[in-house]
């Protein structure tokens, strides 16, 4: 069994021996006894099984790893992320594309390891639809979470009962219904384009599950959008959920189903600063990067930065710094 | 002679027999025969003979086309688009690239017959050369219509008088003075880059044409602009014109004159949405997406959602809505 | 029901009213009540779940319909393809990605219409496991059909025993334990690269199945190579599969699973002539094309001219030719 | 008047002060008058106005200038290239897209001057109907000249007898019409793929011109093939017209109109220089490079180092050699 | 010698012969004898040998020159650009990558020269590094100049002190230290993204050498950043020096080390505007370009565009314009 | 200290837990005591300053290790690669773009090493500098080794004697001059292009370095190339190393100088199998890749499996095997 003590569960200098592969230069786990004591873990789930529009998202987990742009000061936070945490990258998951129970049992086993240990997970996608089998987890060791949602869409639709499994358009309205997630203390923000349904939003709407629609977050700014999903959530605790999407389809092309007028990327990394600083957060995942329709590699690059918000979010909290210093008006 | 009521004239279920190549999985129509009682009519116009910088715009009808994106509710109108209207592709019109007068004949002869019907045509360039010989057809129809030009161009420009047809750079010279567009209740938006010439104003100032640089739209805001938008054009029979590269660069590479400068996806679709709801608009294009500049497809993504709009303007006409539900302040 | 008397089932004229999105510019029906008579049938299986690397074969399809190429005279065969048979585009199945069960279904049943009506159907993949539902359809008309496939791979992999289908590397095994296919009338071309495993060949060589190592054909040429295959088939009803990773990835980079060390388009082209003309052929399919990993699109293209190839050899078949005329030497 | 013995007309050195945008860091001249004595002149034709297909080869003469590939001895001729010749870049003529009236004109005009001074022109297209204004000038300077041509097609398409010029499907049809070339002493080879017609040999039969098929080139090697061409062609003057798609789309994936079965590039360079050394020829042109289909910039790089064959075939000739110094077999 | 007088050093006409591939149609100078009387002169700098992560600014200054968008008139600025100014494009600079000192030393001594005739010059990098040797020569002729430096890092790095140059991440550092710059009249706008270090400020704080973060400048606008800009440097000797990571990786794609979370095309060239018209500057460099990150080529299109902001400063200057007419609020 | 037996040092099955980035799922050491024992190690070299043209070979090293195409068995060599060898992945060894002398170093020191230890190096290059520091470990340790150099370039260059290293275009001349190479035993194969001078090839010569030229090996094949390669270097210590751009551009285009008329990777793949199998192979290094030029990502799939190659001699030496079983012709 690994001791913290005894190993470096820091990102490698750029000076120092390589670990090829891994998120941020993080060292590499072949096995969670190595984990024990660490703050947080990040590892892939290159499944895409479930995507309906464009495939790729199962290249995501390495094309996030590769970007550029670990660094360990954090200008924003005004703090030095990597000083006090410690965190390690557990490699991908033993997902089988194409065989979606198997893959599925894996990642609700895997994460509620991660879960058991105390340790936060930060789960690289992959589909949306990988988060339905994650909340399992959380539910076996928190009860219903609250639930944040960074998406373009509301991924709440129906029409897959006669499976035994949601696809990327459907984890949420499974999980509420398997009461993974308490809705009345959920949010979700961003969507915006076109519905399959009039009726898209009834599900959500009938569950107390609130959303923030683009339309709006654009008119009232991410100060007024970061203040209601905190006061939603409280200080209950919290799995975090981004779909790339979020973002919009130029700042973040290489994803499955983009959707026109959502966010800038400044938006975005300001917008987790605001609304997420403090907050009782045991998990994240980012979900549909599909490198393979973005050569300019900028996708990845965001979701890379994004992730190290998610750090620095875990650093904060372990600073017990409760809330983001805005320096915008209100 | 096809009826509406024998057969559906609605985007095809995402479960139903494909239709494949249409704009947003639309019946495909092989004569305007079948088109009788339609409220609008798709149609690609893949000519890029009279292009000055990038060729490519012939492909675009056909990416537009397979851009992801369609569905039936309209979250910011809160319309449900295609309950009440009835519309088809008619594939691409016959064009012959580097055959100018014939092609132009085409196009005058085809959406003349198009308007004849009183359906309202959406046509996909192609190079902006194309929106000459259709308004013509909209003059024998409507007389001198009112233009709504988006565009970083005036594409006003002189020096080809010496030839029997405009470049991409000069349809509404060509269009003024052919009596086609009536200038003082017409207006361009989005003006911007560096001129060819000091006077590239004059022709449009002399025939009391007016436009909107960006750097006003930008330092106003899309609801200024729309207003100012909707005072000149009043109750009058429009015709919209949309240049893709209206929209910044980022947001639309694929094209063939990109400009610096210009506007978010968001901007773009709100502004749409403000300034031409409950107008009577009789006919749109929307030229210059040249997909062979855009690996990620993020140019057609937004020409498809913007062809939506169009619909989705269409159907807010029909059921007698006059002005956007604006959330933003003033 | 439509006559083909009444309906031209050749590709459209370029001059002509334009056929949207099908292969070759054919006319598209959306029924099979409209394919009484003919001669061939496209139709499109975009789906790609059972893919084990690179994932996209989904846009197979569309890819392959939107190449260019086609054109009616065949000159190494010197035969007007069309003049005397006649087909139509079907569109795409109503596949469901990431539901393998429903998806077969929908393959056998659709297929097996197609032939029971006598027409040959043309697949395009999707991955090489939809080659096993096609072939349930081949038996219940033919019984066990003869294979001719053209790989790199051997796509008779173990392992997926305790899943109700095969993923596409393993379809041949489960078709030929079902009884679909005759092994020992069967052959397949062109593998080589590293095996998972020493007996990879084991299950094969135990049922009499016949293979032609890619380093045997590079040395001992096309025309013997051809000589084999005609040999063990004979004049047994055959099934044709195509995997286009059978080339080299640099004249097909534009597919999941590439294997250097293959053969040019020549070779191919020339090789589908001397092997196959003149055999009972009762059905084609060509699998495996990725489109987004070919941004110059000539996988789709060499795609697109087989299908052509396959055309002409129904054509060839209709005109009583049943030989090709090699300008070779021996 | 520039004296060649005053400036050097050699590719610039490496180190030396850096001419921009020139072929092969060939000085670089605005005026023809600058050209006086010169052996050869590179200028580009940035006009594709009259694709069929794929556009963007306006965009060819700067790709090729800009790929990599000089270098001053020739391993294969064995011969020291710009030692004892001299040449320059002349830039792009000007031409108009959209207007070719008057480019063909340009092109006429401005190749005839060149003509006139005794120097050889090197072409850059375009698309690959720049060579009938070329051959005109030839036709003024020469007479009937006889034609090398390259290509995948034959070039020799009716149907546009409507309009005064051709498009790039005819240029040879117009050329042998207007006695441009003398058909019986021409050959065409790499012909492949599949004609429009039954017919489209028919023009070249009855006039006498010859073609190469792609599929008895790849059967009878290219010394056969390159001695054929040679007795047909003798010691007459020539002009060599090299399209890209005579080479495999795999090598040459930037072209409008690409077709599989071509050839390699070790193919087609040791062609050129089996069938062209010592050759009476009085000018080049290398058309239909439409790099914006090539993101790895290998058909440009390419067609550079054909480029560089024809110089090297300039300086063999002034060299005295008559004939390649081949080490293949018989 | 050459006069401006005799020959024209405006852009060329699109009708004239064609300058090829220098900045703008600029006509291109062989010697700096060539450039007596010239307002202002363009040079590129092909070496990239210092970059830290991704390599490929070598081919910057070929692209930002083949990019699309002169034009004479600058609406914003509402002047006619190259009316009463004159300029050349140089070609590049004779630098050998892998050898920097001989670099370096090329690029003090060529800018130097240039500097001494009283020019302007306009340096198109290459990685960052290459502002140091310039910012040498700046030094000789100005003595200790006042910088403005856009970008996303501070490029002030310690941790190359054991090598005689810096790299790409450390110039100002160096010039700093070599007293090139005055630090307490120089100012650095666009910070963002994760530090290598808590200390990465400490250097420049120490020295007086105020910066604005990208967070702060994104709260305040562009207004209030031009105004605090303005007021450090006052009517000093400026150089200005462009990274153009300093836009958002989704504006800048092609560039080598992009930082999430910058600024839009307009944001930046209204910001060059306000802050920089009418300031005392010397020279000019934009660095960083990469285009092969850029397969949409917006990247090179837009630092095209920032050079010609550059090019219209020095018009306004010239014209005695001091302040920019700023259309925005307060 | 590793023990072999302690620790599998194959590539991890596909259900394994995931080995993030190392070549065939190797396992990762981080530090040569972990080797002991090893036959072989593979280490990359991310190293591009001494690169004269096209940038990007620091990105080879993670392409090649992120293609596709492990497997045990190999078909050719009939041999099941990994059952009696054991190897690993050290990462990438901390070399310094822009630093030579210190990287160079860094280099030779961990080559050493690892060939101290009695284990086969494998070193992913990065430019073709790199092989003159690791020539100059195995020196140290065998004394002048033979040399097998596949290329397309002789990289024997003079030019660069005023620096204290060559750049990538000399390797082998200062290879030579320091005896770290046997030339009189040592062969270059593959050699084409233009020359920079026609005395390129003066310095082998008059050290007796002999070399196939690529026109001659595509005359005379690949059996008699592999004969002669051979007979020169006998049974004496061997060092491998293999430029990407001997294969043809089209086959690798992600390179930084390809030169057109090079092999198939059929040619190479069984030349590589000829020509080494048996010998007395020292150590490899395989360099050149720019990822950055291919977005098909078929250069790095065929450098991976030229890696496999090289791994397979290593298991054929160890199993005796003394020459390849060719199936061709003589």
């Amino acid at each position: 069994m690994t001791n913290v003590n005894e190993r470096s569960f820091k990102p490698a200098d750029w000076g120092a021996a390589y670990e090829p592969g891994t998120y941020g230069r993080l060292p590499h786990i072949q096995s969670l006894d190595e984990a024990e004591g660490l703050d947080y873990l990040i590892a892939g789930v290159p499944f895409d099984t479930l995507t309906s529009y464009r495939a790729g998202t199962r290249s995501g987990p390495a094309a996030i790893r590769a970007a550029y742009g670990t660094g360990s000061f954090h200008v924003e936070h005004d703090i030095a992320v990597f000083d006090d945490i410690n965190g390690a990258d557990y490699g991908d998951l033993k997902v089988t594309n194409g065989d979606t129970p198997k893959t599925f049992s894996v990642i609700t086993e895997e994460v509620g390891k991660i879960l058991e240990k105390g340790i936060i997970p930060i789960i690289l996608g992959g589909d949306h639809a990988i988060t339905y089998p994650e909340l399992k987890a959380y539910k076996e060791k928190f009860g219903p979470v609250s639930l944040i949602h960074f998406d373009s869409h509301t991924d709440t639709w129906g029409g897959a009962e006669d499976r035994p499994y949601p696809n990327h358009g459907s984890p949420f309205r499974w999980a509420i219904e398997d009461g993974c997630i308490d809705p009345k203390t959920s949010i979700q923000v961003g969507m915006r384009g076109l519905m399959g349904d009039e009726h898209d939003y009834d599900f959500a709407n009938e569950h107390g599950f609130r959303h923030i629609l683009a339309v709006d977050m654009h008119h009232m700014g991410i100060k007024k959008t970061a203040d209601i999903m905190r006061e939603i959530v409280g200080n209950r605790p919290v799995m975090v959920t981004f779909d790339i999407d979020f973002v919009d389809p130029q700042f973040a092309p290489g994803t499955g189903t983009p959707v026109p007028g959502g966010f800038t990327s400044f938006e975005t990394l300001e917008l987790i600063r605001l609304a997420l600083t403090g907050l009782d957060i045991k998990g994240f995942d980012l979900v549909e990067v599909a490198p393979n329709y973005d050569p300019s590699e900028i996708t990845q690059l965001l979701a890379s930065r994004i992730i190290h918000e998610f750090i620095a979010l875990i650093a904060c909290k372990k600073a017990g710094i409760t809330e983001y210093a805005y320096r915008g008006k209100e």
